[in-house]
């Protein structure tokens, strides 16, 4: 299988993504009075769901961004001292990262670099959040209900059913008296790492070089495409991930790009890589 | 000072409110990336704004429902064994407010009755929340921007402002790296309680009588006027709150009522006010 689905290490350098992270995708709904209240009325006498809510949040990761659901972390494939060194050696430029998202610092998981972050640990990230008045100036509203959407980025061998269940155990642990919960499981896919050196990543590499004018470098990637899972369950084939995006397309967000240059060099690339296979198949 | 715009105990039984709870009210509005970014690829490498919320809101408050802001508890006046032996005697009807907001369980602060907690303690409520993707199914964004607002609920003699100064130097020593906050004070006024035995309490309660057919009880009420501490500070004079309302209208909240009998009997009883003031000032 060959999917484009992927980005280049950075502009002018192609490269070929050998691991995906997994995902599980959450949302969390928690309703408490039966209406919204007056804080003042009944403030301190009820829980309040959203409290209950950035209490349950924050406790699913500590300052010091390690995931806190039990059991999260056994099943993770350790980084090797090789794949460290591979990484170091791309001099990955971390300031230039900051400025082009517009952040004063980088911040993760203490103990890895910003790339081992990004591409072979786990996450928790809150991708939604809402309860109560959102409008302008003051209302002094206790709130019925605050629900929030959150998702966990996994790595290979992490189990997304294992890491579900362990979740709803430990919020309904968490979840005050007067609140109930409801978790919803959207989806969920493991981490994946391909074979770095078979002779499809080879024929890869060519038909890169060939279309680009320079080699690829082999890279991971932080994103998630589940269908490379189900590809290697259901067909028992690797996938090649040979993409041409670049990391500041602002994929899946506003004012979403896509290169025209790499756009062309993709095309060739792509062109080249039928060839190569072909060439493959009569060995 | 008169002021209708508290409630009754309960239905049938009218009340004169002695004390008010005090506010204090925020908006806290953090800023991450420069736009909102793909969790997959930039997951782990930058503080997320909404985890930075609920961790930050979660440190307002522990388990036991105490305020973490340093100082917060200092000024507040401790409720005498009377005061809570005059509670006591109201024979709080706790399961049929509990019914009556829809709530399994009430859940406060820890050693203190469901009255004292309205009446006489302060609290943390999160009255609104925002970030990210609010819509229907999942979208994988890390958000640029979190919110929310809250308010404490303050008794005689907290301060509000020297609560939102300590406030604001905890909430900056929780902003982890590569987020910055702004925190919004919308108003704050202090919590008071007027001598429940003066002759104009006297003359209010015959009135009450008069109007209802029935003496008031004498309570305190968890909402905040802020405008009686000001007409105690510029005026010199206190306040006789005299409210008709029951804790069931639905205060600030959908579906607000008011019960008409209880709007004729405080007609009278306030017609009957004027008369026992007018005897009271020819004595």
């Amino acid at each position: 299988m060959v999917i484009s689905d992927t980005s280049q290490f950075g502009p002018g350098q192609p490269a070929i993504t050998y691991g995906l992270r997994g995902i599980s995708y959450f949302e969390l709904r928690l309703t408490g009075p039966k209406q919204d209240l007056h804080s003042g009325t009944f403030g301190g006498a009820v829980s309040n769901p959203a409290n209950a809510l950035c209490r349950m949040l924050a406790a699913l990761i500590d300052d010091r961004g390690r995931v806190q659901v039990p059991g999260f972390y056994d099943d993770v494939a350790k980084l090797t001292d090789e794949e460290r060194k591979q990484f170091e050696a791309l001099h990955f430029d971390e300031a230039g990262f900051a400025a082009q998202i517009g952040v004063a610092a980088l911040r993760g998981e203490e103990g890895f670099s910003t790339l081992e972050r990004r591409w072979t640990r786990p996450t928790f990230d809150i991708n939604g959040l809402w309860s109560g008045y959102q409008g302008e100036g003051a209302k002094t509203v206790l709130p019925a209900r605050a629900g929030a959407k959150f998702s966990f980025r996994l790595v290979p061998h992490q189990d997304p059913a294992k890491i579900g269940a362990a979740l709803q155990q430990m919020l309904e642990r968490l979840c005050p008296p007067g609140v109930k919960i409801e978790l919803i499981d959207f989806h969920g896919a493991p981490g994946i790492v391909v074979p770095p050196d078979s002779p499809y990543v080879s024929a890869a590499k060519r038909a890169i070089e060939s279309g680009f004018g320079r080699p690829p470098v082999m890279i991971r990637e932080g994103g998630s495409i589940p269908v490379v899972a189900t590809f290697k369950r259901l067909l028992g084939v690797d996938t090649l991930l040979l993409g041409w995006g670049l990391d500041d397309d602002n994929t899946h967000s506003p004012n979403e790009k896509f290169h025209l240059a790499d756009f062309h060099r993709g095309i060739k690339a792509s062109a080249h890589l039928w060839n190569e296979l072909a060439q493959l198949s009569k060995r």
